[in-house]
């Protein structure tokens, strides 16, 4: 084992270093985040998909603390797996990263068994050889933070996921003061998100969408159904604030939404005034122009409240002639068609829907160019390592730090897996380890693989046909009609000859074929024959399986 | 049947009388393009879609013409099947549309059985009780045009898809002094293209995309390797003007490019000088600065050129570090997730690649806002019908209109399948079809529907799992270990315990079941058995099937 530092991104799809990085100094590691990520489109029957962690498990490496950089799901959605393989580990989070936490844990029977440490920005916390520093960040949650994490090989500072907004909502910007700070005592390297790197300019303040907001409200004459993300709590306070404005009472949809404002209620985050929240079966008893709606959905998720209003299938609602929906998020790529949907439908049952970016009711959490370039223009650093983001935004936002005067070969724009090494103050890179990501499809972590995967595709497009063919064992006749099963091939009640056809083709090749030969060979005539006759006459090609008794 | 005239917007998924537009009057009918559309994500399996002509056939209407404004795909895919369900229907085209549609007609074997009539912009054709008026239309395929159909009820524009492009490559301007004069004459009702509604202010001209491809050009050391659709012709011209610009020379890879490149410069819509064109098994000869390849594969399609370039899946070329790609498209919706892909993966390849919107090449065809303004202010229509887009494009559209100064009384946003009426000059809403698509999977055309789509979701979800059970036929004992066949489930090389309790679970049932029961209620009992093994193991819920044979 070398005694280098090493810095390993792992997990995500197509993103970097996202949903975990390691950090690790001879036996002695920090994980900085344990998020998961939902599957592509293609990815078919997998429930989620969470960081690769095995070589941590391999290598023995200690793992001195989990250090939360903020609450949303692909930050923390994996902490139940990454504590099952690392038990004991204590977890570093703020309040509120820390609650959302708590949720989950308790959910999967681990809060018990876990040490949650939670810290305020500014705090700074040991873990074996590293002390990790922690600065306040702002972004699309409250209570982001990013590390300066100082190493026997020199300061790290890890971003974490951010944008510059001088007028967050909640009042507090980030800690230009500690950032500058590091830069004085000399930053080794740098690692900063990269998500709008792609994107010119600056990223508009939380604040701006307030015109936004106040238009809707102001236009509106019937009730208000905002869709956002459960977790963007800035978001729901602005909308609060909107609705006390103009006088409007605010009814809550949505299990994860529900949940999110008690919790951030508890704990101060929100602090709605007494009256202003009703329940929702109460929403009857006020004027239409009373009401605001506060749903999840933004995505078109088939089982969240938007979509079941936009289908007319919720249970406590329906959407009226006259309502404003305002989806109030962007749409996360691969989800694109369910939203389009979703948005149409509720069109179609009369609402008028107000969308970004059509709408002026959203903007992203992450840092544009401009802002990327002022990071590293207050950091600093010797060493520019991009994470957060595909291979093209880590690409642009190497370049964007070149303009900024690192040279080059400083720069070092890794993909998940790929060890950097930091050894006498000179960075390398290291060897690339196996695993990316794992998914997670029901209890199963990690046994779904190419090959299940292929399987399903197959299945997917063309189903499959199933015959069971009993003959006599001696004679080697036919006993019995050939039963066959099949779904997902054809529809049934329209098909009665082509599976005539099918029967026929069966009956032939057992009559051609020889009593002596091995039920093996048999299955292998019959299926071939299937194949063709259902080739030929639909130019399907369904999986194909057959059972020969011997009676 | 009403005497009234009838305007039926059907086809298509999201979008409104995009694929094929009906106009009836009394037993006689004309249809305005045949298109298809690929399918959404989760419609598993299905190859494309084609709108759902049925309600012609039930009625058996006349048609007297099939008229096609221009030769994309989502306009004429369609044109074989529609042809099977109305033989002998004359097809009116300009004649690179025709070009477009007689490549279809011979892979069908139909070439001999279609009338084929070409016409040129500003022809008249006659079709039973309409006069067809064409007009010249600028889009992102040259030879583009709209209709003034004059009925027994008054002229309906019906503008194709379109946008103002006063600087076409071509050098072909929209025909503004015919569509000027139809205001003139006096405009029943206008149908117009709504993709970009929702976009504010102008489309680009396409000329402005020359800027960009000469940065491209001027910066790129090695190979520029161009993907574009292999019918944007202009584009394709564009490219060829940029590549003699620059003294290089151009190679063609995918099949409908390389075809649809020999077709356009038969037909003449493309003239590049004699030693231009190269073939690609001939670029290694050159230096790489010399060497452009153009390639289809904008939407990441899996077989497409440049998903293969970008897995290292080509057989004649490989991406080498210096390459220059452009993808020079927009994303269809839906195509994210793979574009994505293929642009991280060339750039893992070494590859800088230009992309929309992030560099300047590519522009929509579609008319933005003030567009759409104009273009309802030359026609000056009595009634106006958005056409070509989602509800929500069409309802902005409307919304356009409504601005403009048409009534909103007399604006018909409606949906597939919805009649829209015009009797004594006055617009009114008829019934509604039945279909609005039918799915073509194989050669199955409308046999697919959400049945057999609900099993392939089942399928493809957690796959199946089939035992088969042999008893003795006198004591019901099993007499032979139960057969289990699966896929799409688990990973079978680490399923074994799995499966040795799912036996267990088959002896159980067996033993406790009494020999008189019905086979029937056997099987479920099993199948019970089952499904509660693979839920309480797994959390999974493949399709489970059993089979019981009796010796």
């Amino acid at each position: 084992m070398s005694k280098a530092l090493r810095i390993i991104p792992i997990g995500g799809l197509g993103e970097i270093g996202k949903n975990m990085l390691v950090i690790a100094y001879d036996r002695d590691a920090i994980i900085i985040d344990t998020g998961m990520m939902f599957p592509e489109n293609d990815m078919l029957g997998i429930d989620y998909i969470i960081p690769d962690y095995q070589f941590l498990l391999d290598e023995e490496l200690n793992v001195r603390g989990i250090f939360l950089t903020h609450g949303h799901e692909d930050h923390v959605g994996a902490i139940t797996h990454v504590l099952e393989a690392f038990p004991g580990t204590p977890v570093y989070g703020t309040r509120l990263t820390i609650g959302f936490v708590e949720v989950k844990l308790r959910q999967a029977r681990l809060l018990d068994k876990t040490e949650l440490r939670i810290f305020e920005a500014g705090d700074t916390l040991q873990a074996g050889p590293f002390s990790v520093e922690t600065f306040h960040q702002t972004h699309s949650i409250p209570d982001c933070v990013g590390f300066g994490i100082n190493t026997p090989e020199g300061l790290i500072v890890h971003t974490g996921d951010f944008k510059f907004d001088y007028t967050p909502i909640d009042g507090w910007p980030p800690d230009f003061g500690k950032i500058a700070e590091f830069s004085q005592r000399g930053v080794l390297a740098l690692l900063s998100d990269s998500t709008n790197a792609v994107r010119e300019g600056w990223t508009p303040s939380e604040t701006t969408l307030d015109d936004g907001f106040e238009r809707v409200f102001k236009a509106a004459k019937g009730r208000i159904i905002v869709a956002t993300f459960a977790s963007h709590l800035s978001r729901i306070q602005q909308i609060m604030q909107a609705a006390i404005r103009h006088n409007r009472k605010i009814a809550v949809t949505g299990y994860s939404m529900v949940e999110n404002i008690k919790m951030a209620t508890q704990l101060g985050y929100l602090k709605p005034p007494a009256d202003l929240m009703i329940p929702i079966d109460q929403i009857d008893s006020l004027p239409a122009s009373k009401v605001v709606i506060l749903s999840t959905g933004t995505q078109g998720e088939p089982s969240a409240g938007l979509s079941r209003l936009a289908q007319g299938r919720h249970r406590q609602l329906d959407i009226r002639s006259g309502d404003t929906v305002v989806m109030s998020a962007h749409v996360i790529p691969g989800n694109e068609e369910l939203v389009s949907r979703t948005i149409n439908r509720l069109f179609q049952r009369g609402a008028n829907v107000s969308y970004y970016p059509i709408d002026n009711i959203h903007v992203s959490g992450h840092a544009s160019a401009e802002e990327l370039k002022l990071m590293l223009n207050l950091v600093r650093p010797k060493y520019f390592i991009p994470v957060h983001g595909e291979l093209r935004h880590l690409i642009r936002h190497g370049q964007l730090a070149e303009g900024s005067g690192i040279p080059s070969e400083n720069i070092a724009v890794v993909e998940n897996g790929v060890v950097v090494e930091f050894e006498n103050g000179k960075m390398r890179l290291g060897e690339r380890m196996p695993g990316r990501y794992m998914f997670v499809d029901g209890s199963g972590v990690g046994d779904i693989g190419p090959s299940v995967l292929r399987d399903r595709e197959i299945l997917a497009r063309d189903g499959f046909v199933m015959v069971v063919v009993t003959l006599d064992a001696d004679t080697g006749e036919l006993i019995a009609e050939p039963e066959i099963i099949t779904r997902g091939f054809v529809y049934l009640p329209e098909a009665e000859e082509l599976f005539e056809e099918a029967r026929d083709r069966i009956r032939d090749v057992v009559a051609e074929t020889d009593t002596r030969m091995s039920a093996k060979k048999r299955r292998e005539k019959i299926e071939a024959a299937l194949k063709h006759v259902f080739q030929q006459e639909t130019k399907r090609r369904p999986m194909i399986f057959s059972h020969i008794n011997l009676v």
